[in-house]
């Protein structure tokens, strides 16, 4: 099997494969030498090979690149002569985008598997690799035109992830990611920029920070390059949430103005209804 | 020694003292017979009193009640004769509105010290009082008329509490905590009433939460009522930050909207720096 791109989660992918069977043979490719270098002393891989060599010997395909980067490989894919029978998977954030790169593979008769763990670290490369990252944490899986064999197999493959999968169109997949995850991302960058310049400005201590404030802000220290892809590629489901974000923020900043005790408490009280069940999903 | 109010704060500041030496006699008055049950039980208080008795045989009061309440106690305490050389302080989380309401307590002669420790929980009254909580953690200090050595002795009587003392003015304070801990709270509110709606009308297992999506909305599990009473209280600096936070969201918006990656990989690499100099300071 061949993995591209080798930073965190395509890094952690190849120590869960290896942990079902050290025997399967990976081969690898990857920009950054780094983490070639580290994956081949940790036996984590057998062989660093590039792109078309990786993927015309593969039965099973994981593109593990940046969206963008993914897309391109889809490309690169139609033109191969790959095995029959191979099964292309990815682990990118746009499922609507990607399953639309993979059409022509697709309309070429190979198999094609959506997929995307919901699992990250503000870390970036091989080194941070782990499986405990992933284990208990949600893999969507968006089908192209997988079989159930391809499927109930790749499960099977991950076993060691101890992985939620569940599975769900593209158009769901975005909506859902951006609510559960860019809009958490996107409100913490703003609420960081908001208070860091007010107390730059105070002449004063500002003191241990609280754990509440360190929470919020946690998912602010992501990375730039990659969110900043995923906000200008990902814009419309986002785009209509802020807006409703815009409207719940109204709300709330208008009964405080108004004083209005009511409405601030039912509001807060939502809050915590709403944060309580999301949590029993854990 | 009285401590008005025996929830997580006030009981949590009894363990302290009795941490310190158990011999120091605690008194304490609470609306919930529960609260003061659980005290004697556990011998983290010697006496149940009524207000006007515990005030007049201090050396020290704790005023531990909500804000609101706090500011009723202090004029009462103008009405009573209260021991010569005593030490009013208080936990409230406005020092601006706390600091007038102590003023004829002040003309009087009676040495008042404004006091909020940067520690708290979902959870209420005495039953989830402990050190550790508050251990670490930021104790702002806002005096009115307090000589340095009351100051001194009341830092020493809360040594087990390994607090962070930290002394500013009622306006550094109000502004301070508006921006690390109100603002944080109202976005986390708005963040997950914006979710779930959202959540709720895909007709899909959202999944396992992610670790950010939890952490971004932890707080949002905080009590309506305090927090209502706290955002109608509070709310000059929180209007104002509410504004700049709008101000942040909407250049971020129209990024998104325009696609220019530059300024979004600009905000969120500010947000990286500011998020990580905040962990710095812990």
């Amino acid at each position: 099997m061949f993995i591209n791109g080798l930073g965190l989660i395509g890094a952690s992918m190849a120590r869960i494969i290896k942990a079902k069977d050290p025997s399967i043979q990976i081969s690898a490719h990857d920009l950054n030498q780094a983490n070639l270098d580290f994956m081949l002393d940790h036996q984590l891989i057998d062989a660093s090979v590039d792109f078309e060599t990786g993927a015309k010997e593969a039965d099973l395909i994981i593109l593990a690149t940046p969206v963008k980067q993914i897309a391109t490989s889809i490309a690169e894919l139609v033109q191969l002569p790959l095995k029959p029978g191979v099964l292309v998977t990815d682990v990118g954030s746009n499922k609507e985008r990607i399953l639309a790169a993979a059409q022509p593979l697709m309309e070429h008769g190979i198999h094609f598997l959506g997929g995307h763990p919901m699992a990250g670290s503000h870390l970036s490369g091989s080194q941070y690799s782990n499986i405990e990252m992933l284990q208990n944490h949600t893999y969507f899986l968006v089908n192209g035109n997988a079989s159930r064999e391809d499927i109930n197999q790749f499960e099977q493959l991950l076993a060691p992830g101890k992985l939620a999968f569940n599975e769900l169109t593209a158009t769901q997949h975005d909506q859902l990611v951006s609510a559960t995850s860019h809009l958490p991302h996107l409100v913490a960058f703003t609420l960081i920029n908001t208070i860091a310049p007010e107390l730059d400005e105070m002449p004063i201590d500002p003191g241990i920070p609280s754990g509440g404030l360190l929470d919020t802000t946690r998912v602010a220290k992501a990375d730039p390059d990659m969110w900043a892809s995923i906000m200008t590629s990902e814009d419309a489901d986002l785009l209509e949430q802020i807006d409703q974000f815009e409207h719940q923020l109204q709300v709330l900043k208008q009964a405080i103005q108004d004083h209005d005790t009511e409405v601030i408490e039912q509001k807060i009280k939502a809050a915590n209804h709403e944060r309580l069940a999301l949590e029993d999903l854990k």
